[in-house]
């Protein structure tokens, strides 16, 4: 491998960190690496889990990119995010609960970020203006700018490494009279806290898991009323009194809101719950990702090597239920792939049937067990294929199911069950008070040493 | 001048529209120009005045342009907004009210586009990605994409216009503590209708345009208690009681503000009214204007002309009291210095002699007395170089004053007042029905035939 290969990553969000943090210890295990320019808009590294409070744009002007609510808790349990190298006790030396806090986990994937100093690769404050392929010289022009200096530079790459992720542009489709409605209205990419809803009729569109956990906590800080306006199906989960759901919305006239069932109702505040669009206006045509969420991108051999150029990279663009552990494996193999250890397919039709194997696949998937082992099955595609440590990856997937059917069992006490570890054996401390009580988010109370 | 010079123009909104009508004009009275190309990212013409429900990112996934709010009424008189080729009088063909309503001066500013069949040369949906300078080719490069049909492309243009305003990215300053307050969050661009305010105790942070007419519309849409917060001094208009002048905000802890004489205030929600950001993330280093909101920016000759490559063109970016005829004049003059009917100096050192001259004087603005004739001296300043038709001038500053002073007199009433069009001789007709009573904003309403 030409030690003369430049690399670039756009974020330093999970999978970014993922990718830096691959790269970081190849090199500390002797490997000559590529050099390594990754680019973060944002002011610090963690990307979703880079709380803000801001909405909208931030204060350099760009789209805001976390969609995280203040009193966010992980609805995936941890032992499922847990990275093979990077464990839980490694980091917190403690046991701790399995259903943590935002402010938990970001600590922890910053943890696995500064153990290596991976800072150093990273350039703050700086975005991608504008990614292109120069057939001439083979090589990326990647187009950014410091949003702090406000300087721009165009610079040439080998390898360029898409991190930014798929939830930060929101999907807020029109409803009819959308724009009659007098009470508060936002996309819960805007959410931040449930206080101001206290005592409201409050409509959620859409029943996703944006819904279904701003409901939740729409429940926790006291609406009145929380609908939860469904599309194919209602979630049927045993919901407190306080949470319904309700058919699709139909017509929105000022404060009443018509449903397809012929029903209304008058609410204060509308919040699209209706996810997020996969978005990459810094990539021009011929490299940009064009896919809805699913389970199996078209167009990325191992839903990583673009197609048409496989020195494109792209992470952590699956719907994902392994948490941090897809990102991390990924990045992995990316790695190896770059350092010339592993090979891809020589011809691009070879990875266009794998793709299309793993996409007839995806289609049998009927029902929450089939996601998670196609997952699983993902993975172990992964790890058969790249030198990654080994890990009872069957159990992961055990312990998940075992999580999703407590949720679907109980909404308002999943987060209070415990799983053991399945790199370290730990089992996870209960926390010392129950989701529906705890108010306090902070760090300091789930660690309470 | 040569036929093949190709001119992109950058947003359709008034100043844009001024642009292409007046090229147009210049068409069908004979002359050739130049192959005129406007981009636009919204899906309508009207920059500002295409007002939308949502709020964040549009559609598309790219900010949302207008900040105007639904019940928005200009606090500029319209009479000082009157085009000489298009006066009210020719679109409504009846006399309307001083003040109307944003849909009132959006129908205006349509039907000027309209009259001319100007969207024939407007590509909708359609953003502006970069544009930079190629000095070997002497032209600009303009990358930009239809986000309909998710296709980019890359075009040459001798001359390029801006006309993408500075209302549209907002200034949010951190506060100490902001991140812990727990009610509603917004800035004024985000703002849309005063009702969910209602009964509701509301900080506005500054004490601008922004901050006097929401408060005006929470006052006039019944919230119990309105708090302008302003950095150096009060407006000390005659606030009706449930509006308050208060201090710089110095502290936020969860829901109380506390104010630099040591108040304390509890308040429901914040609105930012810190005013926006010229923001042209699409410009290379070398092209991009740096300015705050002023009279006379740098580097742009009579306020348009980019002083490093006068091919560059910028409209309406200096704070504006003369609606939309400054970007109407500007627009005039940049046409005919295109079309070769008129000649920037020779050097750069003429130019930036002027320019030197300007901020020298607007140094010695001190109320807005000053304020008003100063732009009337560079609307003079233009007219003089222009063959634009003359207009009573004068007139116009005075009626403009005289609206000022009303404000200032009585800030609940001054837009009940009539004046005279400079232009036509026609009084304005009295809307039935006072400001402060008229929950009506309609074109319909305002023109009730």
């Amino acid at each position: 491998m030409c030690s003369s290969l430049r690399v670039a990553i756009c974020g330093a969000g999970p999978s970014g960190l993922s990718q830096l943090h691959a790269f970081e210890s190849a090199r500390q295990a002797g490997n000559k690496i590529p050099e390594i320019v990754c680019c973060e808009k944002q002011n610090d590294l963690g990307g979703q889990w880079n709380y803000t409070w801001r909405t909208g744009l931030d204060e350099s002007g760009e789209p805001v990119h976390s969609s995280m609510y203040h009193n966010l808790w992980t609805n995936l349990l941890k032992e499922c995010s847990e990275l093979v190298d990077y464990t839980f006790d490694k980091h917190f030396d403690q046991s701790i609960t399995s259903f943590p806090s935002r402010s938990v986990l970001c600590d922890y994937i910053r943890g696995y970020a500064e153990q290596n100093n991976i800072r150093q690769y990273i350039h703050f404050n700086t975005i991608i203006r504008w990614i292109s392929y120069s057939e001439e010289k083979k090589r990326f022009c990647v187009l950014n700018q410091d949003l702090q200096k406000d300087v721009t530079q165009c610079e040439e790459f080998d390898y360029v490494i898409i991190a930014t992720g798929h939830f930060s542009t929101p999907s807020t489709p029109y409803i009819d009279g959308i724009e009659t409605f007098l009470g508060r209205l936002l996309h819960s990419h805007d959410f931040r806290f449930a206080h101001d809803f206290r005592d409201k009729t409050v409509l959620l569109i859409g029943n996703g898991f944006s819904g279904e956990d701003i409901a939740l906590q729409l429940f926790k800080y006291g609406s009145k009323s929380i609908l939860i306006s469904y599309r194919t199906k209602p979630k049927d989960y045993q919901w407190p009194k306080q949470i319904k759901e309700v058919p699709l919305v139909i017509k929105i006239d000022k404060e009443i809101i018509y449903f397809k069932d012929n029903s209304s109702e008058k609410v204060d505040a509308i919040i699209y719950c209706t996810g997020y669009s996969y978005y990459f206006p810094f990539l021009d045509d011929n490299l940009r990702l064009k896919t809805k969420n699913c389970v199996y991108p078209l167009d990325l051999y191992k839903t990583i090597f673009w197609l048409n150029q496989p020195r494109l990279l792209y992470l952590g663009m699956q719907r994902s239920t392994f948490g941090f552990n897809i990102g991390n494996i990924q990045a992995w193999y990316a790695r190896d792939v770059i350092l010339g250890k592993i090979f891809l397919p020589s011809t691009k039709q070879q990875m266009e049937f794998d793709i299309q194997q793993w996409r007839i696949k995806a289609k049998t998937i009927k029902n929450y067990l089939d996601d998670i082992y196609f997952r699983r099955d993902y993975i172990r595609d992964l790890l058969n294929i790249t030198t990654y440590p080994r890990f009872n990856l069957d159990q992961m997937a055990e312990i998940l199911i075992d999580s999703v059917k407590s949720r679907i069992e109980n909404i308002l006490t999943y987060r209070d069950k415990t799983y053991t570890s399945v790199l370290t054996n730990t089992m996870a401390k209960q926390h010392h008070t129950l989701w529906i009580n705890e108010m306090d988010d902070t760090l300091q109370n789930f660690l309470n040493k």
